[in-house]
């Protein structure tokens, strides 16, 4: 069927470099792909072999050893990683951490951590939620204090993407505790060899198996005074913030590409397999349901068009953006929900595309901001 | 609210003509309304009004009296309309009739019928639907039996939108019983002062309570020769199929501007009303809710944005199409239910205009083709 | 098929009684409906009559007029009116009345109003709600203030079902401003030859068309003394309080007839009328939607009837009453919808039941406490 | 709050006997959980431990080694079981294979089989879904070849609960394949030694997790003729469906206890957890969500409780059974993901019941019928 899938903010270029990102995945991810979910990370190996390739932080300036693209080409290997259910190894929160040192380190900063980011050397981490805090940042425990020529950080950690395997954590810390969000501060944390930092648990989830989503422990780690985001303490907050528009639309942009995978997947299944004598593409249920999704993909592919355009262009707001990481991740729920129905017990076996897909989409709710942080968020803008 | 409501397709001539529009509405159809709704009809006299005004067949070329424009011409009438609940004055079914004949007629037959459309004399109606037929076109009972001169009619139609006041009616008719879609032909009737002709009820409706929707029956009515559309026996399936998209995307346009006018009234109303000692508007189900209204609008401004500039480009597909018309009407039921909620008991009482979009919204998703039948279709394509 | 609709607390008394009043129902109130659709109100005959033949205040004890039955007998009633979407004479609402009387009136209040009720003499109406104050009692405006023999009441108030046609109305008023719940006091105010009385308009409404839902003025109306509910002041938030599970469950009782009917009716249809050569009751997405409106049916019906046990039993609490009320609502209203669409444009058309349920419906999650009333009510036992 | 989650069927005996399950799974069930999920299986110990306290079999009567009560019995196991998202213990499969032998078994197979499964020597299984064949029964491939003194099986099942720890599975054959229902039989398998069986994977699941869902491979192996179930052939099909409203009970009974503990793990959780300075269960959205759900928990306790009266009756009839098994696991699915969405980051945790309860409620919908062959049973009961 034509549905109208195809981005229409895509060119010759973008496909060709689509190209050479599919390749990596088929070639490279897939096949690790059983290993890593057992062993709950994807290890380092791959994001080296990543960044040889030239596939991470593909929208940084060369100047700062990126590719030099644009948010389309984070948005092509985002789709492509999704479509498979390939969610272990996390370019996205990579990329993000990547824009903070973009947007908001200072020169020396940006010199010295975008290029071994850009090469896979470092894996990047963002460090905010702590045990029984949740989404509110201004509530953040964990203290940095300011000595002679460090901080010194105490606190802890859960939730946090890539923790494992992160060479490179931005913690947000409180520098001044009296102060709530201008008491916040985002530091920089190297892991490799770094005295009192230690990985606790690699969490056991419901999906998202191959992510080595970890907590973090902070007992007396001395970073530098060089090591503060930006070089001015109380920032982290608006630097928190300032990112949410990239990082929002990044899960609706995955959102949608799970959507568009689970229906191909889930017709080209209906139409093999038999029940009662006839395919269950036949069934009239099964062509009401698929055609409810397709017109539900149709419409988000449109959205998610407009915002990746707007955010090419600079110029999406916090508001759409939030509309589409709702939009995207509530969509993905029920559609992903309805696909694996029609493959009836298959569905329930997790060497089905669409039981991986099912058992990861449930965090996209939640993370990045909850469904009920982005209404929230919406309805202040009224 | 930021809301990214500005159609992506307008420019300020569009937006100078929106303004002759809403003049025309605000000063001539809205204060006839209520007396519309109670009679069943708007009167022949706002459609000529409509006609001077160059408001009607907009996007029918100059030559055949039309105003020359485009798509975009008629969806800001549509859009305008809606907005208001003014669902009476039927200029969709008559640019629909306008466009067979630009489409399907002979030239003869656009030279004569479409200047007097234009100018509002004659209004135009389609007669498809028969008592107990529905959507089945195939299975239609009218009956057209050629003679010498002409073909004499016999049969009755239904649910004929502007069937009061019809001056040209497109009758879908057997002229070879034999066959089925091959056997199917369009008359056009003028209804003034032929025998045999007769409107039969204005129909008592749930709502669309100015729309004089109506049956038709036809006792050996006289059509001559020349008044079969496109001048060959056996086309109607075809001419009737080839507008499909067209039709569809008007139904999708109206919804969506019924949810984008029906958000911003209710979060007017929430933000003045109070109930125990707070506006609705503080209460965060409102919110929510809200939110939730605002993003799923955001998403069909860009779907029906994107599908309006292909329409107007010659490239929307039937498909797509349908899926304007089953998401814009299915999303218009459930925004509108929502938002008179929050109205309470107001939300009932007919002259709020939330109670007269809920009345008229529910048939948008039977007539044009039911949701089921868009469903049909879409899967089919698959 | 076997649908467990046969209410549990049934017996061959019961089904006797139900029995006679299908006959007044079939004889004598829907031959009047249309006529009475279109007047706004039913007239008093019909209440008379009903009152003759004992079908009035079914559960008030004998001594007081009434039947000496109990609520099982009040429910035979609402599901056989709401079944053939009679909604104009509107019981319930009396019965309401009734009860007040009953439970808070004094002796002699009760023997002076409850026989005229049960008689069909006086039609009982309550005055709760006014212009712009909603579900908020305690905000209630309309001041009786105490003279030597009566009491003044000035004030308005909107949404009076049973308005037209009332003999009788309680009416909430505040008799102390200074307090909230404390000040507010119901008054007995016959409606014949009272100045200072005035019914308003009738209200126009999207449905429930027979129903003389009006708004009533009152300006220096003189309330002897004895007219105060009860005999003491500030007694009103209290008696209004402590009757909301018998309201409740009504609406919940009606909800659920509702969707019985609208279920077995839209069976009927579409076993009858075909579409594409078949029956639409062949098609599966028929097939499916019925079934899931038989389970919610079925479900239902177990809930209910053990809610109408549990008051017959004198132990329904408030919350789950207000279960009932929320579910059943909101359960109609889907229902009701669903089976619409079933029917095409004739689910549009008023001469249809289920067009009428449809409109009829859409005030039962409003009035007697808006869903979001009844979840706050659930919420607030926890 | 006041609930009325209470089964209206309990009395103080079977309170007692809840009592003692308790003590059972939480001393021994809910300690080795952790330990079984890891490993795939419960191991054989705690089903010897199980039927030493008389906890299996529980409905059969006491001359078979059953404890003599009746369905009651059975759905305080369920209940309890599920409660705690204890899920790999298969007790209702092992239930229905007694049910099966005392329901069609010769008196022999009885007195043979079911006193060692009441005391958890043999774990039973039921192998009829084969891998593509899915529900349809009569499509069912594994042939059984009648010799002189045994029949000699090949095929292969998949989808068998308890697959890796029965001792004996009941095998749905083909005993003529030129017949579809009536060429059905089914073997009597144990699995001890027996020359040919073999059990495949043990599957990997999105949840249920300690349940030894597995494959089951049949190569030559003989089943002495005494093993054929009632000692008739081409009897399967028939002894297949007779037994279907006790399975689909059992699912809806699950569904009911499921929801009814997540909505109290999570009304505990939001009293507690705090964020932006209050409760969780302050905010208004986290109240009605739970109001919802409490509404839906309470309908449902109604319905449930019904059918089980019914079935203790002995009157439960295939349909309503049906419904039960439909709405139970539908309501399931919607209210555990509702509950995990209040827990934000931790309810994807699988530390968390609410996590692990997610996880194990996809399947519900699936297996035992799947949500859609419950409809159509619906529908053709119409």
């Amino acid at each position: 069927m034509s549905l109208q899938f195809t981005p229409s903010w895509s060119d010759p270029d973008i496909e060709l470099y689509r190209e050479s990102v599919v390749r990596f995945i088929e070639e490279e991810v897939l096949p690790r792909d059983e290993e890593a979910r057992k062993r709950g990370h994807v290890g380092h190996e791959i994001w080296r072999k990543a960044g040889e390739l030239g596939l991470l932080c593909s929208d940084i300036p060369e100047e700062y050893g990126g590719a030099g693209g644009d948010f389309r080409h984070e948005a092509v290997l985002y789709e492509e990683m999704f479509r498979r259910s390939l969610t272990g190894m996390n370019v996205s929160v990579h990329s993000i951490v990547a824009h903070y040192f973009l947007n908001h380190g200072t020169e020396e900063q940006k010199r010295s951590y975008l290029p071994r980011m850009a090469r896979g050397e470092l894996v990047g981490a963002i460090a905010m939620t702590e045990p029984g805090a949740g989404s509110d940042l201004q509530a953040i425990r964990t203290r940095a204090e300011k000595r002679d020529d460090h901080y010194l950080v105490n606190g802890s950690k859960t939730f946090i993407t890539n923790g494992f395997l992160a060479g490179v954590v931005l913690v947000a810390c409180k520098t001044n505790p009296e102060e709530r969000a201008k008491g916040t501060s985002i530091l920089i944390v190297e892991t490799e060899g770094t005295e009192g930092y230690r990985v606790g648990r690699v969490l056991d989830k419901i999906g998202m198996k191959a992510q080595d989503t970890s907590e973090l422990y902070f007992d007396d780690v001395r970073v530098p005074h060089d090591r503060l985001l930006g070089g001015a303490e109380g920032q982290g907050f608006f630097q928190l913030m300032s990112d949410l528009p990239y990082e929002r639309l990044i899960i609706g942009v995955t959102g949608l590409a799970t959507m568009e995978a689970a229906y191909q997947a889930t017709l080209d299944y209906v139409r093999e397999r038999k029940a009662f004598g006839k395919t269950l593409f036949e069934q009239q249920n099964t062509r009401f349901k698929l055609a409810e999704i397709a017109t539900q993909v149709t419409v988000g592919r449109a959205f998610i068009d407009r915002c990746i355009e707007q955010m090419v262009e600079g110029r999406l707001d916090t508001v759409t953006a939030s509309m589409a990481k709702l939009w995207g991740s509530e969509m993905q729920g029920k559609v992903v929900d309805e696909c694996l129905q029609l493959f009836g017990g298959y569905g329930y076996m997790n060497e089905y595309l669409i039981a991986r897909m099912y058992a990861d989409a449930r965090i996209q709710r939640i993370y990045g901001g909850t469904s009920e942080i982005m209404k929230e968020v919406i309805a202040r803008a009224m």
